[in-house]
């Protein structure tokens, strides 16, 4: 917890929030002994399910991820990936720098052995609910592989987040028809045709990206250079919204009672789409579940991630990522 | 005007009221003379300073590019074009299939001679006014050249439209730090940091999706890819706001009520981000202006791309990114 701009107070209050819920979660805490027991007491359910690790470095924002493989092995985020690695923890939860997270995690926990490269996966909303849209982690090398893979990897979260059979699955595109994109959209969509006549998933199409909001399809599959700019332009547009709003209920007396009378369901909205709450980065095709919490989370945010990390968990995601990679090993010949 | 799902009367609209503030402007109106001439009278400024040329076809929005470039030639659009080619018009307003759009402007109107490819520029407002985005083009090729050729493009528009004397420009990025982004895009940096420099133009560095909506700076570079899926999700979360909004207004009657007293306010929050008021496309880099309309666009998205097409005329855009291109020359080897 530490190296977060989330404070302990707030992620530990997620933690209980999410425990209440899901009685059976232990939790071991990486971070400063004191900081951590200071805040916990007002917790008792946490306090009880919980084991203090103190650590007493931890990796900064800044810190660069080549600069972090060679040194801070005391850091809090060192440390609890190890306890990943070893077994001793099932998963991990950080709310520091991502790219060392990501690093460090392909490093100890690596990745499941027919999956090349994790993908980071988000939950968005949408008109319908929610999509899960991967990948978001920044790579600028794609290729067809990788898209295929980020196919399996977000239909088995959303078939277990949505509790949905067979989740529909589009590749994000700049058009609908079949001559549109690069040359490993392509054959990336071609192999899914045959993976879906084959009955091993559900592979819708192309979709645009006024798609996503719209929840055209659950999972939409993306490279991770489109995809992170994407997920970052979309957060700025519903910020600049949120901005002119609220310019809009200051503007005068009248507008402010129009705010104050429809306050409660316009905040229900503002929640609904606040990356705070929801903007939590799950990774992906790694031995064992990670997941990166936005670095300003609320306690909701925290609970919210907890909750999947959980689901996930007793749903064996990973089990069911390598039973779909078997299945197509079975019926097709690359 | 055939082949547009934006009907007769608000381009008309449009025109006139774009007429009204640009009073030197003439037009040669493309499309089925009767719906023209029937609507027309309403607007006699428009009606004077009009010609109205009866075309019996036009090219739909189903037409694949290929299609188009080989039959045709007495839609609207093949008519309009020529015109352009031929000195008869100075530029050209479309509201029909982009695609169609640019392979006849690329292949009749040609690229500026060192211009390698035209980009499509958007105008996007953001919390501090409004920003260049290019290219939005749908192209899936880029490289380094592009992505500079984008940059002294959109800053010639920036400075115009914003007149502002030396427009900051951005390349949309993973991240601020150097080591992020393609090898294209470290390249374009590169030189980009180099025209700077020597005081050519004012390259800011690398920007994140959600600095467009910020106004980081006023000029985005991007390739036609990555800009194409972003404009498209920032339309789509647009669209989610507002209809999770709706929701909210509706959702009692004292909420109704509130809408009602801040409907003024929020009615110009909606304009100011309505695509179909900002969303026209700038064809940069041809030898003569082509501007695409959103194909459901009102009077008011219709006299806003008028007015913009004049003040690029009455600035000699083209002249100005021409004097760019040879103070480069003159100052950089590449």
């Amino acid at each position: 917890m530490l190296g977060s701009e989330t404070s302990t107070f707030e992620i530990l209050k997620g933690l209980n929030n999410s425990l209440l819920r899901n009685i059976n979660l232990k939790f071991l805490l990486f971070g400063n002994k004191k900081t951590i027991t200071g805040n916990i007491s007002k917790f008792k359910l946490l306090q009880e399910s919980s084991e203090i690790i103190d650590c007493d470095t931890f990796i900064s924002m800044e810190d660069k991820p080549s600069d972090v493989l060679k040194s801070k092995e005391s850091s809090s985020m060192f440390r609890a990936i190890q306890s990943v690695k070893n077994g001793i923890s099932d998963s991990l939860i950080s709310f520091g720098n991502t790219g060392a997270l990501m690093s460090l995690s392909l490093l100890n926990i690596k990745t499941l052995p027919k999956i090349k490269r994790p993908a980071i996966a988000s939950i968005w909303p949408n008109l319908k609910g929610e999509s899960i849209v991967l990948d978001l982690g920044a790579n600028t090398k794609s290729s067809s592989q990788y898209l295929i893979d980020n196919a399996i990897l977000g239909s088995s979260l959303a078939s277990i987040l949505f509790k949905i059979d067979n989740p529909s699955i589009g590749i994000l595109n700049l058009g609908k028809e079949d001559i549109k994109g690069s040359d490993d959209i392509k054959a990336a969509s071609d192999y899914l045709k045959k993976l879906t006549l084959n009955n091993v998933l559900n592979y819708f199409g192309y979709i645009e990206g006024n798609d996503i909001s719209i929840g055209k399809t659950n999972v939409v599959v993306t490279d991770g250079f489109t995809g992170n700019i994407a997920l970052k332009t979309a957060e700025g547009t519903a910020k600049l919204f949120q901005s002119h709003l609220k310019d809009a209920f200051k503007s005068s007396l009248i507008s402010k009672l129009g705010y104050f009378l429809a306050s409660i369901p316009l905040k229900s909205v503002k929640e609904r789409l606040d990356p705070r709450v929801h903007n939590c980065g799950i990774f992906m095709g790694l031995n064992s579940l990670v997941i990166k919490c936005h670095g300003q989370s609320e306690y909701r945010g925290v609970s919210y991630a907890t909750d999947i990390i959980y689901s996930l968990l007793v749903n064996d995601v990973n089990q069911k990522i390598e039973k779909f990679l078997d299945k197509i090993h079975e019926k097709i010949t690359i």
